[in-house]
């Protein structure tokens, strides 16, 4: 990996179309709450915001964060309202005292805040069912301002709502993320796609890459530069695709964006798509929605095979990891942590003279633990890891970040000693998702039809 | 739980004083990249940025987030100087073309951007050590607006700077985290310090809860509301103290932030905190930094304990947190991660009778589970977890959030049942943190000596 792109943005663009967005397509995203601005809590709502609207074709200008200050507020909003024509407000509908959203909201629109009935009485029935009286205080949370589109909220007590302000469409939400997505979801989403002009498309799609650095993805597609722009059918306005990627090491994200006209932007885009996967391989292992425990997990069950772990220093990481995805008793069966060495002993077979002669943290040690996990769960495939994760336990020979994998299966043994850069747990996060990789190798080499299943 | 204020906003101030800071400690967080418009990277700089402010007695009023275009980049720069004393940027001090913010900083001072001469040498150097020719365009990144303060970077090679504008001090960050956090700390807080008035100061604590709801929380804390605000010693101005709580699920974080003369914002502070303490007894077991896996370490060290662990639905979450902890292998020896019925069989020694009968999700299931572990792993304690963590599997007497855990050491075996609302992910984290909670209870009611240590 080159050490200065990789030591810099994490974000990359080899190449930008032009930046400035149709007025119609420009957003902001508002996010209200003291403990925002602390930073006690991640501002994750403006993410998953800024993302959804990307994907819908919109292109967020500016984020605004403020404190729960009325005066505030109102600067955010008029500011977001100048910058763009669809504003997505998060936060300070609650019933405290100090969410303050809705009458800022009433304000801005010349109006005052109202019940809505219909939250009213699922909020006095949900009380009911649990025979409680409602507090007064938690009436606050249904009002809305009067004249403003109500959006229902499916999940919570409070509702969202819209309303206009010159020339923009306000879109407000609770920042509990659960209600923020299921109201953007099923009452938002539906309007921002209306709004945009019927024959404008984007398309985006996003590669998983394992196995190459930045500097050789780059090599790979630099060539294909000149076809990012494409003349529009007909006088049509020529498509415009960027392609970027992004480190989240181990793996690169590469990602095409495409807009233009519907039916330009899809022929252009996958065209340029399928040349970018041809070049890349067996490399780009899988789309952004197929994480590596997904695709794993597919692969195993295809080929109808099992699996059991065995782990050192990550503890159990590994089993998280693979036991994340729904159904996964279809193909993983268990695993131990052999934390202690008696425990590589006594539950795996590791044979203590391997340990004597070659420590715990060698190849010698991990191919009996996969071994070992293999036979005693009676699976396919085991995978076994042991390393030092540090900040103690490195010496001379085998320093912090010392790891080494094996996977064994049908094909026989592999194993692989890496060196990692960082801190314990990035060192633990790095071995799990290359054991990953290597048992999805293996995998695929023992039955060569699975090769390009994930793509 | 109080049902309608979990819902909510997960930050509920119980009182705040006053909210208007002297202009000096105003702060504002700019931070520089389309991808964080765009949501693909959360932006945890500004977080990490705001804890600090905040932590060193500033307020941040605001957050601005903008993309790589340079007139938006300059009117974020003008907006947070105007309700701010100090604004920290992060972002675009990178090489690549799309990185501006040397020449809109250099702008914005009527100055122009030069190279300095320290990064460029250490830049140089750091190429020839890989015997690497520097390319034109990584000097781009060791540029500096003329007349800046240069703040070494000593992680990577593009230097921050500080610039005055307006009344106000701008400090400039890379986005990379690490050079972000290692530039701040080491020639940022300092600065930070000094600007603020001798005299002043802030003390913040943070308790953990466990087993208390936030109504009941709320209760046991209701009466100290009026000793928050204290007189001041010899005519100084009253000490304020803040208290507010936050659920993280399934703790409650309760905060005290105190501020004023710093002689009686300490007195003020750590009396207000004893009595914080008495109120919640034993439920507040740490503080911020005494993460769980932490504690039950160091109670483990101290009773010279052992621990092995037995996870089905968790799949190793509970063995992947306790060794998250560096100097784990003092006390845990392993675990058997036994997600197939085998497994429970054949690894740990649950009898086939018990999973006929009661299932796999039973309270005796995981009893037995648990004292596999200890006796297999020859440990001290024995900590065991079987759950329904869904989405499928359930059934109408064990519906999706149903988990057993069970503890077996010296005391003897403890169970308990829990039903937990949320997503396969929301219910394996809350079932590995539950099973160390009761693990903790377990080692402090073995060794009473212990029931304070982590206060």
């Amino acid at each position: 990996m080159s050490k200065v792109s990789s030591e810099r943005a994490p974000h990359v663009p080899v190449s930008a179309s032009d930046r400035t967005w149709s007025s119609a397509g420009r957003a902001a995203i508002v996010c209200i709450g003291d403990e925002l601005n602390r930073g006690e809590v991640v501002d994750r709502n403006a993410a998953w915001l800024g993302e959804q609207l990307s994907d819908l074709g919109y292109q967020v200008m500016w984020r605004f964060g403020v404190n729960d200050i009325e005066s505030d507020m109102i600067e955010a909003l008029r500011r977001a309202c100048s910058c763009a024509s669809v504003v997505l407000v998060s936060g300070g509908l609650g019933p405290t005292s100090d969410d303050l959203t809705v009458d800022v909201a009433a304000g801005l629109i010349g109006s005052s805040a109202v019940v809505d009935q219909a939250h009213e009485d699922r909020l006095r029935a949900r009380f009911a069912e649990r025979k409680r009286d409602v507090p007064a205080l938690a009436l606050r949370q249904v009002r809305v301002p009067a004249g403003a589109t109500v959006l229902a909220n499916p999940v919570g007590l409070a509702p969202g709502f819209a309303i206009h302000h010159e020339d923009c469409e306000l879109f407000f939400m609770p920042g509990v993320p659960a209600e923020l997505k299921a109201i953007f979801a099923t009452a938002i989403a539906p309007r921002l796609r209306q709004r945009l002009p019927a024959a404008y498309s984007q398309q985006k799609t996003t590669l998983r890459v394992f196995g190459l650095t930045e500097g050789q993805t780059d090599q790979k597609l630099r060539d294909l530069l000149p076809e990012l722009v494409a003349a529009g059918r007909d006088g049509l306005a020529p498509t415009r695709t960027t392609l970027h990627y992004r480190l989240a090491f181990p793996e690169i994200l590469v990602t095409l964006v495409t807009t233009g006209d519907t039916t330009d932007a899809q022929t252009h885009h996958m065209g340029l798509l399928r040349k970018v996967r041809d070049r890349l391989g067996d490399a780009a292992y899988g789309e952004l929605a197929d994480e590596l425990p997904l695709v794993i997990g597919r692969a195993l069950r295809q080929a109808g095979a099992k699996l059991a772990t065995a782990e050192s220093c990550t503890g159990g990481l590994l089993g998280a990891l693979i036991t994340g995805v729904a159904g996964c008793s279809d193909y993983y069966q268990g695993g131990v942590i052999s934390y202690a060495n008696e425990a590589k002993v006594q539950q795996l077979g590791v044979r203590e003279e391997t340990l004597l002669q070659h420590g715990a943290v060698s190849r010698e040690c991990v191919e009996e633990m996969a071994r070992g996990a293999r036979e005693r769960f009676n699976t396919t495939y085991g995978v076994a890891i042991s390393g030092v994760a540090g900040p103690g336990g490195g010496t001379p020979e085998k320093p912090v970040g010392t790891v080494h994998i094996a996977v064994c299966g049908p094909m026989g043994i592999e194993a692989r000693a890496i060196y990692w850069p960082g801190d314990r747990e990035d060192i633990r996060r790095l071995s799990a998702i290359t054991a990953l990789h290597l048992l999805l190798r293996a995998i695929r080499a023992t039955d060569p039809s699975k090769k390009t299943e994930a793509l």
